[in-house]
This record gives structure tokens, sequence and C-alpha cells, in this order.
């Protein structure tokens, strides 16, 4: 592969008009922002201080006291910015900007002589800079702030923030580097990767390139820097993980010889998307297929039905092929987000179905599960199964919150829900000069240049709980371009017409897109239907958790069994060989449930073990979307069902 | 219920002639105890070093160094001792003996002037003793002291070690009781509360009783003594274990109000086991009942089918009613014994067989499991499924030890196996004035005093793995009295003849008896046949793990598959609806096997989910006893099967 030859660009100038997206980008911008910004500036009550704001304060030396707060606060702030740019691009708010510049100033001013920036550092051990870049995020808060800056240019234009990170990674490039005077690091937490290259695409300066590739290419090599600064430090050697040694930052081997998933999982897949983005702008098929050989252990065996990674809470990360507990399962929030990420870059880059199928999967099931239907209650883990009382009483399953939380002490993953959604219309379309992708279904707009025209295209649709999507195309005048619209995998039968007329779909798919390639003019109406029934999903026989089991599927939408409709004891209930499926409106949740036929189960007496065949009773059971869980009575969850 | 009244005692003129139990009894005497006597002589290679015997010689005097190894490391002495002292009382052995007579005057050596002995309180802190009652362990190994010195003068008339624990005892005396002087502490784990009822049955002291009788009623008083204990030393409370508090060591409630097993299963079966004792000596029938209501929320809410009890590693104890998953189990060997303990006790207070059942499954599956056949490897855990790789992988399966281990840091279990096996024999029988009960089917003799007649009775049996069992009574002259023959629940059509006459059995069953009261005649001939079909065992509804699941069970005997028979992947097969079972001889670990029908799944593809039906591959499953597993090669295992 070629890779540069192939490469998708996003279509940005696209508006979101209605649907679950814009009603989740809606419920961030409404909701969600102003709350967090409670949150950082220790606003909200019943809830942990931040201090996040407070601790910029202090770094700038306008204020006096202690800092507070993970290593890694500062990237809150970092994180709300870029959801206010996103949301600023898409509906101007004087206000918010006035808020989000003010914010920008501390930053500024908080910034040292020097270019640093690191209100931790700062505060706490200003000698001590860049001695422990295995815990201590430096390099990840730096990367947020990269983003946040360029996110926030693109928005409004205004570049203070811009050139403050600029300023700080000309700093970071005195420090890292493969010249002999400087060291030979890279993070702990990986972003600051991914943040270059993002930066580059601005700055157009290759040293902001190659700042990202020394970071990648360092990682992992012998001697191994996190142990060579821990002894620096005084120590034996960097005091891993117990369990994972270098695995954990997956710094145990050069990226080009990972050839499974391991450790930290939104540490990986920042990892794995930074890679893209260079293997990207270097036009390097070597690193194109080390993400492939990285994507493909993920989602073929190490991914939950829901678009969730990271099998346990121990080092919030991988463990090994096919282990994916239901009740046990990690599944963060923003590693969901991170696998969106990964496969974003996977896609612009191999136009695969593929790789947007899976990001589907993870936005509508294991991503916006992470946030309440009202905005202001999050999950950080995402369990496919959950037991109130197991909670409660289970060490074991001690990272598993029954119900969503106000806030975090570790509050990555509400920032991260945030600035996706805020920025989730840019992965819609994407585009090169010749063809236009259409990778996603919601409601919308988008006005692009393909070639030498100007196009327009509308779509129309109630994506993800109808399959019928129209798409009408405005041009000035004819044109010839390749229109390619994702046929998503769980659609056994889609049907297509332009301008009524039939196309026979299996025919025109290329990777999984339909590739329309005619002469389109003004008014030209692509129908793409994708029907839904229920499926009735399984997973693979090694998966020893879900044996026997089937989980509902309704398009992207997985579904879940919940007490409040169920009643308790949702592993005693089994779905009927003939469940009858049909959809009824769930009003509280506006979504569309499923009822199904299916017994419960009731064992004969009282006694744990018995002989007997337990008594089988005809039941109707009620799923709603995994997402929707727990938005209203406390109580149990299954994904999984048994049948 | 007159509690008094109706209690059995042990018919200990009894000898183990033959069968599973003899081999299991062989193997400890011949194997375990030279194997234990190396360990605690720090003489295993490979192991670490136990310091045991090392700590009595610095205690002593005769040595100089630092005290080693758990704070109850003594306790592993005292059990060493009571194993040798069954054996000695079944199998003479001059030089054992002698060995144990070093032991003993070493033990008498260190004990200190005043009564005291505890090595770990004399060599590193002997001005603070019992001042952390609720961590330290020194009424701990009190009771295991006792309890040997009691058993070694039964089985040699040797009192030196128990004039050793009078002596302490008359110092635990002086220090703890009721009145205003006395400390109202109470032990962190419990044990001392049964050996002093032992201890009483010898000395008929009432000290010794009324001693167990306040450490019975002092727990979990308020004000909290652990409380009040940490507060002297400087603390604000006891640093309970985190979800538990004080039902860790069931401190939470006086034992009249607790209804449910919480807290560390092993402190809780000795608990309950002296709470029974003393229930027994005082003819309390409140007490029994406690111990009625503990006993069934254990067996009918907290039980693995093997009899293990103990659902979670963190506490190592009970968590809620129905969580018992099968991978995560913590199930020690020591809580398996001490469930047999319990229901020995609540057995001879109410000749039930609820209580010989549990203690039959916990015996032939739970707790023989925690040796090799072997006798030199041993499981602390005994899960119900494993996967070597997921406890690699998996933190929360840090405490699953895929294969036996060949010694602990914590070495309770292998003494605990090695003085139940040897004094096996003593749970056969069981009389009162008027009667003898049969508990248990093995091949023995057993000779008493019933009413007036000395009765001899032999049974004949190859028992577990056979249900036939004869017995051929002998008798001096003729005598009326009655014999009770446990017809285990698990039997559903027992067939049971006199001198070859039918009798019916439904007809003559008490409480699971069967009562046969007739003028007995030497040579009397009892035979009953318990038929062994493989039966599918299905678990209470409510237990989420086992759900579509089945047991293999034959008799008291549970199967489980093995990777060594089955290949890998043990969850992607189903048992056939017709498994046609056949029994063959399993020839490396000479136990019946269980072969039956079942099918393979295969998933169509290599992705991780599919709406495609898996393949259905029939194969032939083999499953062998549970407590037999990893004698051969190293894999999975799995109890509970699909069907």
């Amino acid at each position: 592969m070629a890779v540069n030859k192939k490469v998708l660009r996003t279509c940005k100038n696209t508006v979101l008009k209605g649907g679950l997206l814009a009603q989740g980008a809606d419920v961030v911008r409404k909701k969600m922002i102003p709350y967090q910004w409670k949150a950082l500036n220790d606003q909200l009550p019943d809830v942990e201080p931040s201090h996040a704001i407070e601790n910029f304060r202090i770094a700038a030396g306008e204020k006096t006291g202690e800092y507070h707060g993970m290593v890694f606060q500062d990237s809150d702030v970092a994180k709300w910015l870029e959801a206010v740019a996103y949301s600023l691009s898409t509906h101007p708010d004087p206000a918010l900007e006035a808020q989000a510049d003010e914010v920008i100033d501390l930053v500024a001013r908080a910034q040292q002589p020097d270019g640093y920036l690191n209100t931790y550092y700062t505060i706490v051990d200003p000698d001590n800079r860049w001695t422990n870049l295995a815990e201590n995020h430096e390099l990840y808060c730096a990367g947020h702030f990269i983003e946040a800056a360029v996110a926030y240019y693109e928005a409004t234009g205004k570049d203070k923030l811009l050139q403050v990170v600029k300023r700080f990674v000309d700093h970071i490039d005195s420090v890292f580097g493969p010249e002999e005077h400087k060291k030979k690091g890279y993070p702990g937490h990986q972003e600051i990767e991914l943040a270059l290259v993002r930066l580059y695409r601005v700055t157009k300066d290759e040293r902001h390139l190659k700042l990202a590739q020394f970071f990648v290419e360092a990682r992992g090599q012998q001697p191994h820097y996190f142990d060579q600064e821990a002894q620096a430090r005084g120590l034996d050697k960097f005091l891993h993980w117990g369990l994972f040694a270098h695995e954990y930052s997956q710094a145990h081997l050069p990226i080009g010889e990972q050839t499974t998933a391991e450790g930290h999982s939104v540490r990986a897949l920042y990892f794995f998307s930074g890679v893209a983005d260079l293997a990207q702008e270097l036009g390097d098929e070597t690193l194109f297929k080390a993400c492939e050989t990285l994507w493909d252990n993920i989602v073929n065996r190490r991914m939950y039905i829901t678009g969730g990674i990271g099998s346990q809470s121990y080092g919030e990360g991988f463990t090994l092929d096919y282990d994916l507990p239901s009740d046990l399962a990690y599944t963060e929030t923003c590693a969901a987000i991170a696998l969106i990420f990964f496969g974003q870059r996977m896609l612009e880059l191999d136009p695969n179905r593929k790789y947007a199928d899976v990001m589907e999967r993870a936005l509508y099931n294991g991503v916006i599960s992470g946030m309440s239907l009202e905005g202001d209650r999050f999950f950080y883990v995402n369990p496919l199964e959950v037991h109130p009382e197991v909670c409660r009483k289970r060490h074991d399953h001690n990272h598993v919150k029954p119900t969503r939380q106000g806030w975090f002490t570790c509050a990555c993953c509400p920032p991260n829900l945030a600035r996706l959604l805020t920025s989730i219309h840019h992965y819609l379309y994407s585009q090169d000069d010749h063809s236009l992708y259409v990778n996603f279904f919601a409601e919308s707009e988008v006005e692009c240049t393909v070639g030498e025209s100007q196009v327009k295209l509308i779509q129309h649709t109630n994506y993800p709980w109808d399959g019928s999507i129209e798409m009408k195309l405005s041009l000035a005048e004819a044109s010839g371009f390749k229109l390619h619209v994702r046929i998503p995998a769980w659609c056994r039968a889609p049907q297509v017409r332009v301008n009524g007329e039939p196309v026979d779909a299996a025919a025109h798919l290329v990777k999984g897109y339909l590739v329309l390639d005619r002469t389109w003019r003004d008014g030209d109406r692509v129908e793409v239907d994708l029907p839904m029934p229920v499926e009735r999903v399984r997973a693979h026989h090694k998966v020893r958790e879900t044996a026997g089991r089937i989980a509902l599927q309704r398009g992207p939408v997985v579904y879940c069994l919940e007490e409040v409709d169920n009643g308790p004891d949702l592993t005693a209930l089994v779905l009927a060989e003939d469940p009858q499926f049909e959809l009824e409106e769930e009003a509280e949740l506006q979504v569309p449930a499923i009822i199904a036929n299916a017994y419960r189960e009731e064992s004969p007496g009282e006694g744990l073990y018995t002989v007997e065949e337990p008594r089988r009773v005809p039941v109707k059971i009620k799923a709603v979307p995994y997402f929707s869980w727990d938005n209203r009575k406390p109580g149990e969850m299954l994904v999984w069902i048994r049948a």
C-alpha cells in the first residue's frame, strides 16, 4: 500500500441536523460543558473538588496554596477547552467563548518563562521536571493542550493557546530527541504523539512531526528508558505494575514488534492512533501494517460487543485473547473513545468498513453509555453485567459502579466524551480528490469540494433507530465522482436506489463501501435501506463468559436487560427459540425497546443443588439499548442473555 | 430440643480397613507427615523456609536468631503434632512418637515461666502480649496446641503437652474473663473456643468450659473490644478490612443475632463449631438454633457443590447469598475442612443427614482436592473452573494457582488436611446409649458398647465408587438396639435388606437415617444398596455463574472436565441431551471416569461476534472426580458443564 495516495480527509464542513448523535452533542453543549466547568472550579456539591483551575492560578503565582488532584489534573482543563472549541465551531456562544478565553489567558500566565507548562511540577517539584516520564504525565498533559490549542484555533481563529503550546513544544523539543545531548525518553501515557502530528498539520513545522516520530521510535528500545530514569532517581529499576512489566505502557517492544494489544488500553489506543497518524504523514507502510495487526488483534480477540476494551481493572487494561468477562470488565469510557480515534485514523489510511463498523459499535454502545441521558452522571467503567449487591460485596468488583457517578477523582472520561461528541460531525463524511465517503449515518448536511465540484449532500435518516437513509446531492453543475457509502457488516440485505432505480449493492461493494461511480447531477437522490431486524449475536466459542448466550442487537445498537423491566435474577431468563421479537417505544428513555418471548427458570426448592429440572415459566422480556441503561431505577443489568 | 438428651458421641474404637479414605489417611501417614516435618524444619528444597521449629528453639533460648514466618507459625507445629497423634493411635510408630516427644519437649521449654506460650511474642514483642487480639493469633495458636495436647494424650497416654496447655490456659484464664480486672477480649481468629471445650471434656475442669463460654459470649458486644484495644495502641479504631468491618471475624454481632455467615470462612466455621460444642455442653438450645440458622444459610446459599466455602479472595470469605463464581472462588481447603468440623458437631446434636450429607460432599470433593494423590502437592484455593493463562494474566485471579504447590507461606491447609484424614475414622460411627449410627461408608470395623451390649460391626464396601454396603454384626448375645444408617439424599432409590429380607427404606427413614429397631443377633447382616447412576445436578436459579449448566455427580463424588482429556476451551463443550453415560477406569488416576456424549461448538469464522450459529461437532467427553484433577498434565478444568 502506498499510504499517502489513499489518504482520506475529514469533511469538516458538516452540520448535524438531528437524531441521536445530535442529541448527544446537544446534551454535552447544554449540560455537560457547564457541568464540567463547575467541576473544574470546585462548584459541584457532593463531589470531590477538582482543583484543576485553582492549580493554574497557583502556578501562575496569582494564588497561594497547594496543588491538589491527580498528577494529570491539567488535562481536564485542556479537554474542556477542546470540547468548548468544537462546540463554538457549531454553536457560537460569546459567553462561553469569553469563559474559554479567560481560561486560556490563565494557562498562558501559568506557562513558565522557558515555555514549560505543567502545574504539578511548577507548584510541587519544579526542580525535577522530566525525571519520571513513566508515571508523571507531563508529556500527556502537553498533548492535550496541543489538541485543545489546535481545536480552538480552528474553531475561533484565535491563536493565543496555539502560541503557548508552540513555545511549550519548542521547550520539549530542546529536551527530547535523538541528538546526543537530549533525553531519549517518551511518555508513560501516550497522547503527545498524535497531538504533535495534529500540530504539524496546522504549523507545517517539520520539527513537530519529527518529535512525534522520535517519541514513537524511542519507545520500547533497550536499554529501557523507564529503567534508566528510575535508576537516575535512585531506584533499582522502574517499579512495574507487577503482572505487566513494560507492557503496561506498551513500552515492552518497539512498535513494529508488537502484535498483540497489551497493557493499559487507553495508553495503547492513543499510542496506536499516533502511530497511524505518523504512518500517514511519513507514508510508512510498515507502521500502517503494525497498526493493522494491532487493530485486528483488538477487534477479533479483545473487544467487547459494546466496543468496550480493557478486560481487567488491574492496570486498566488488556489481558489475553478471548478473555472478556462481562461483570469484571474494565471497559473504560475513554478506551472505547480511543478505539474510535484509532479507527478514524485507520479509516483515513484504508477506507475499509472494518474500521468504521467498529467505530460505530463503540459509539452507539460502550461510548455513550458513559453518560446519562441528562448528561450529568457518568460511567468510568462500562461492564456488560451488573448486580449491584455483588459490586458492593465483592472486592474484585470494586471498580464497577452499579450506577453512574457525579464526577471522578480521576476525571478523564467525562471530558473525553465531551470532546468526542461535540466533534462527532467530523466523523460522518470524508473525502479524497475524487470521492466522497459517507461513513456514518445521521440527519446532516455536508459541503465539500470533490475534484473541481462544489458538492452539497443532505442526508435524511432516523438512524440508528431506522435503517432508511436518503441522500440528496446539490451541485452547481454535473460532476463525475465516486460516492462511497458504507454498508455496515451487520446488515444482511441492503437495498440501494439511485433516483429510484435499484442498484445491485453487492456488485458495487469495495471493502464494505458501496461505490457509486457516475456523473452526478443536481437533485440526484441515493436511497439506502439497511433493514434492521433484531439479531441474535453470538460470541466466538473461545469466549468463556458468553458460552451458550446471545446478545440482542438491532442495527448497530446492542441491547440489554434491566431489572426495572424484567425483575431480578436476569440470568434465570432464557430467550425462547422463537422469540417473536417486537419493538415498542420505551416512553421514559425515548428509545425503541425489544420485546421477546422467553422463560424464567425457577428452581423446584430452596436447596442449592438438585437433580430436578427447574420450572420454566413463560415470560415476555424487554430489552433496552445498552447505552440507555441505568437511566431509570438502579438494579441488575445483563447484555448476554441465555439462549 | 433438649440438646443434652440427643447428643451422640463418636465411636473412637474404629478401624479403617480400606478404600479411598484409608488411602487418603495412608498417604498422609506415609508421605505428608514426613513431608511436613521437613517443611517445619526448613529441609524442603525450592520451598520458602517455614522456620516454625526454629522459632521454638529461639523462644526456648537455645538458639539465637530472629523470628520468621506468619504470626501464627506456631500453629503449624501444633497441627503436625495433632496429626501425628491420630496417626500413632491407628499405626504405632516408635520413631515418629520419639520425634513428636522431642517436639513436645521443645514446646515445653519454650513455654514462659507464667505459662505463656507463643514464639512470636516471646521472641519479637514480649512486652505486648494480648494487645492485638484482632490480628495476632495468640489465642488461635493456643487453641491448636490444646487440640494437639488432647489428641496426643488420648493417643499415647502421655500428658506432657496436656500439662503445658493446662498451664497456658491457667494463664489465659487469669487474663481474660468477665471479672472486673480481666480483659474482655476474644480472638481475631477463632479456634480456642472449640479447643477449650475439648480440653474440658478431658479435664472436666469447669473453668475450661467457662472460658470457652466467655470467649463466645464476649464476641460482638459493644463497645467493640477490637476498637478498644486498637485505641489502646494509639489508633482511632481497629483498621477493618475495608469492605467488612467486624464481619471479617464474625465480631459484628453477638452470635445469637447472626443469621448469615459473614467474613473469613475458616474463622466463621471454627467459631460456629465452638458454639455448637458449647450448645452441647450447656444444653443451650438457643445456641444450637443459632448454629442451625447459620448452617442452613451456608449450605443453602453460600456453598459450592464441592463443599467449598468462601466466594472471594478478599478477606478469604463469604460474600452474599448465591454468589458462587466458579473461577474466582476462594474455597480454601481449610474452610471445607472446617465445614466438616461444624457438621460433625451439629450431627452430634441432631442426627440429621442434612449435616452428614454436606460433610460427605466436602470430604470427597473440596477437601481432598487440597492434596495431590501423591500427598506432596497442595491446593490452598480450590476453584471450580481454571484456565491457567487467565490465572497468570488476570490480577483478580491472583489467588488461584492452576496447579498444586509444594508448600505455602501461610501453610494452614496441608496440616489441617493431615489432622482431618488421620482422624477420619472417628467420623464414621457414632452412638448414644441405645443406638448405633452409621454416618459414613467405608471398609471398616467398629467396636462399642450400646446399652449393655458389646457390639462389633464390620462394614464391607467399595464406597464411594460403589453404593453396595454390607454390614455384619458381631454380638456376644442378642441385644435390642437401634441401628441408624444414613441414606444420603443424593440416593433416589435405596435398597435395604436385613439378613436377606427386603426392608422398606422409606418407611424407616427418620431425618434421612434408616432406623432398624430390633433385637440383633450375632451374625446379622444388613445390606444397603445405594444405586449410583451419574446424575446431572443443577444449581439454584439464583446462582448466576451456573445458569444453564450442570455438574456431573456420581454418589457423593462431583466430577470435572480436564483439558488433558477433552482438549482446550472446555466451555465450548455442551453435554448432549441424551449423554449415555458410561463408566471407564481412568488408569493413571485409578478412579472411575465418566464418558458422555457431547458436542463441541465451533464458531464459523475468526471474528468475535456473528449472527451465524456455531457448528456442533459430536464428541465424547471424559469427566474425572474433581478431587483428582491436576494429577496428570496442567491445563483447563471445569466443573459446571454447559447443557
